[in-house]
């Protein structure tokens, strides 16, 4: 998904102090693309390597690459930020875009969910100090002082266009990314072996003995006899790290995000001046009907209520898991098929919306439309995989139904929400809305150096800026035109955000924190046979889990800009 | 990767004719691709099912929807031609970058071999026509059908700039698309199958129990007891067809490249006027030093050798295998070296070359840059997955050093071969070096229609077009500056793209037509166990297989061009 239309281009002309060697930005990318690739592709055979029992490769050697990659990305930053204090001149553009206050406080709220997950991971490791390898103990420590960098390079750098040493910044941001990569799969691969362990172990299933000593290895109780995790200290740090890896994921993602817009700005010339952009205005209930946020509290009040009873109840010895089941997936039904109509509605909304829409180049817009395009495929995947177990398999009873119903509105939920934020997402800011007939004189006449205060302005067709005088000088024309507070749509279309927003959120939190009716059904596993079905929902419920996070940022975004 | 640069934007802006519905281009898109995504997913989810004995998804439910998808497609192609045979201005502008000859001229050859293995297939199945689905016999005929329509609507269309009915026209052009991957899936999914089956039957191991029942029911000599494929003619048809197979998944793959520039092609406003181009200039080798084609054709011919005798020596009872594989090993560690070797050479003369950067928007060289990088993650994977075996683990032998060897040349030679291609596909056309003192006057004061010709003369900066009154008429300014024929840069580039695409012909001939290093030798399998490396294998070699016939398309271009 490439911004295509570039008809209002806000990049000028290059400036004079580009280097020639600029000229290409495209060798300097591929450069540090190639570079990441390598790196990505090594990590990830080492880590799905130590995945499998029968494989000669250990968690040890894991940690040691995450380590080593954790420190030189910890050493690289250390030298960007001194060097942007030290060169006022290196950064002289900041993208307004890129980095906004949301996406930085749910990095700092993330990180600081990390150090906790890395302090009982510490401490769960030193309850068997002396029959470890000391890389273990190593790699939480590494860890906690890399989140804690990072978190500030990118709460101070984010926005940065910066302007010096190009291609060793690009090569130093595709390996930071890389690097949170890399820890974003160790992180799933280890919660996913947690995961089908636990439950692998509560079936007690002979049929599982295929991915069962696979597990033997990572994570859990596994230390082999030499090195027991029996006292309750070390039983609550291991529980503990365990529930506190979403966070950790969530950070992983977060950072990658922002990197990868700092990696395409890099080198960027804009023609606006520092600082500009929309004003996040505070989150104001005032200018909702308040039907979105108090049903969605209900039903985020309620996904709670459910999701306990259903971990109690699959935890239990005792065969209550086809009620669970019913339970769970009756709420979700609920929840997706509200979900989908709010979504449609709002859909049909800007069916009468008059503001124009926003075609300015804007990577973090892009980036955003590619990553719920992308991220949608995994639960995609999985639903299509339902529907053809269930569809073809025999015993059609309740619990079938409910899966068919569950997968066919889960399909449906997340076309029409990507449909509503892709469509959001690209409108203009509000009070931009055009006249019929366009009085053209005033606009055309006009030098403007600020293309959003061209796009702001009552009756200006989105027209390409005129070649010649346009970059000489920061001649800027502001016109605030003041939109008329409080229009029905507008409310109409905060309550929706509010609304898939905190949907989200409790449809974020019941797989993040471990239910998992995938295995609890019995209708998929019985058809593709454990280990396929495993395979399955391992590699796309991550996937899902980060659609999820990824989608309640852009519907705070939408909240925001509506 | 997304063409980035628009500093010379060379679509003018939006004609009177455009639908205001074409205000936002996205919304169309979004459409075809979220219709494109789920009948893929849906496709693939059926596949796979298939593939996999224990699940209860038959290839007859594979023929089914495929012959469903041919079908539609089929009629959607011939609603397409019909209504722009109809309406003349349907289509008032041309691509000229699109469906380049050798394109076509490949769609064509790969689309005979495809009817060839069309009958191959029905002879295949009418052998035992009492015991069959019906489906089995009808799905070649409808194939074959589908291939002679597709390839003509392709020829007579591919560089078309549609202009009615442009959601439709969307999603047809996407569902088309669709067609063809799910086809490209089948075909590699079934010939992976037959792959294993013929490999773990040679070996006669045990320990492949796992896989080997899965191949059962796909493709093979397993019609059950009661069609006993035992005839001579009907031996002949399915050893013919196996054998054919890679020119149909190369005719899908080829198809649905152009398809996708179709479709990023709907409703473009060019500038330049219908038909022009690049054209392309005879393959003529006296341009050339003849020591690239000379020595490519060298290394192609020993390829060949080398490909039959390893077959030869592999299927054999008597323990040739090591003796096969050393051979095997060592020429392709010559081949790729003097590949890396040859492209850095080919990066060293570029930074001497003076031509402009060419940084028009040009879908087709996107897709190109966007292809050759994804593809060449299949042959990396396998890449790290065969370095970390070697190197983890304890046998070294000579196989294992020859192996290590071969992984790692084969990394460097894809990212140097990349970085040369991509390269030359952003040159601007032959005879475009620019001056050191540009005298600016007499180009900015000239209209051009067409942004070739800007810059084919000899010293025009790339400018922002003047917006107003270039898109009023096709005044045109044609400058030709004959170029100095057979500077030695130039020939040196010709060679050095001749002698890549020889031997990235052998590269392709190797593994398409069977030839799996990967399982004969028992470095990889020993150190991954059979099912976990047979996976890695047949995911990420069709990759590598197609990242080789692109390259060869590609290095066509860069050859006629440089």
């Amino acid at each position: 998904m490439s911004e295509e239309l570039a008809s209002g281009p806000k990049e000028s002309p290059p400036a004079p102090q580009a280097e020639p060697s600029e000229m290409w930005k495209k060798g300097g990318r591929l450069l540090s693309v190639l570079l990441a690739l390598n790196v990505l592709l090594f990590a990830c055979t080492l880590i799905s390597g130590a995945a499998f029992n029968k494989v000669e490769v250990y968690d040890t050697d894991v940690f040691a690459l995450l380590t080593a990659m954790m420190l030189l990305t910890t050493l690289w930053i250390l030298f960007y930020l001194l060097r942007t204090a030290r060169c006022p001149d290196a950064v002289p553009y900041r993208d307004p875009h890129a980095g906004p206050i949301w996406l930085r406080g749910g990095l700092v709220l993330f990180g600081i969910c990390t150090l906790v997950m890395d302090v009982f991971k510490t401490g769960y490791y030193s309850s068997f100090f002396g029959c470890q390898s000391a890389i273990k103990i190593l790699h939480p420590l590494i860890q906690a002082m890399f989140v804690i960098i990072q978190t500030y390079f990118l709460w101070v750098s984010a926005k940065d266009c910066i302007h010096v040493h190009l291609d060793l910044t690009r090569c130093g941001l595709m390996f930071t990314l890389t690097t949170n990569l890399a820890i974003w799969m160790a992180a799933v691969v280890d919660e996913s072996m947690h995961q089908a362990h636990s439950y692998s172990g509560a079936l007690g299933n002979t049929s599982h003995t295929r991915i069962a000593p696979d597990l033997e290895r990572v994570g859990s109780t596994v230390e082999g006899d030499s090195c027991p995790c029996n006292t309750a200290v070390c039983q609550i740090f291991q529980q503990g790290y365990f529930y506190l890896y979403p966070f950790n994921i969530e950070y992983s993602l977060f950072a990658s995000t922002m990197l990868y817009i700092m990696w395409k700005n890099v080198g960027r010339l804009l023609a606006s001046t520092p600082g500009h952009g929309h004003m996040p205005s505070p989150v104001n209930f005032r200018e909702t009907f308040f039907a979105g946020p108090i049903l969605g509290l209900l039903l985020f009040l309620l996904g709670l209520a459910v999701f306990i009873t259903y971990e109690v109840q699959v935890s239990e010895e005792e065969g209550h898991t086809q009620q669970a089941l019913v339970v769970y997936y009756s709420f979700n039904i609920v929840c997706l098929g509200l979900m989908t109509l709010v979504s449609l509605s709002g859909s049909v909304i800007y069916r009468f919306d008059r503001r124009v829409m926003d075609h300015h180049k804007n990577p973090t817009r892009t980036l955003d439309v590619a990553l719920l395009m992308g991220a949608s495929l995994g639960q995609y995947a999985i639903s299509y995989y339902s529907i053809v177990a269930v569809a073809v398999g025999t015993p059609r009873d309740l619990l079938g139904g409910l899966d068919l119903a569950h997968a066919l509105l889960m399909i449906a939920q997340h076309i029409f929400q990507n449909v509503f934020i892709i469509e959001s997402l690209h409108r203009g800011p509000p009070g931009a809305e055009p006249c019929d007939n366009p009085p053209k004189e005033p606009c055309q006449g006009l030098i403007f150096a600020n293309q959003d205060a061209l796009h702001s302005l009552p009756a200006c067709p989105p027209s390409p800026r005129p070649a010649g005088p346009s970059s000489a000088g920061p001649q800027e024309a502001v016109a605030i035109i003041l939109a008329p507070r409080g229009h029905w749509r507008r409310r109409c279309l905060k309550d929706i955000s509010l609304f898939l927003l905190l949907c989200n959120v409790i449809l974020w939190i019941l797989p993040a924190f471990g239910a998992r009716p995938h295995f609890s059904s019995t209708v998929e596993v019985e058809f593709y046979g454990y280990s396929l079905w495993a395979a399955i929902v391992n590699i796309c419920l991550p996937f899902g889990i980060f659609y999820r996070m990824h989608a309640i940022s852009n519907l705070l975004e939408v909240y925001v800009l509506s």
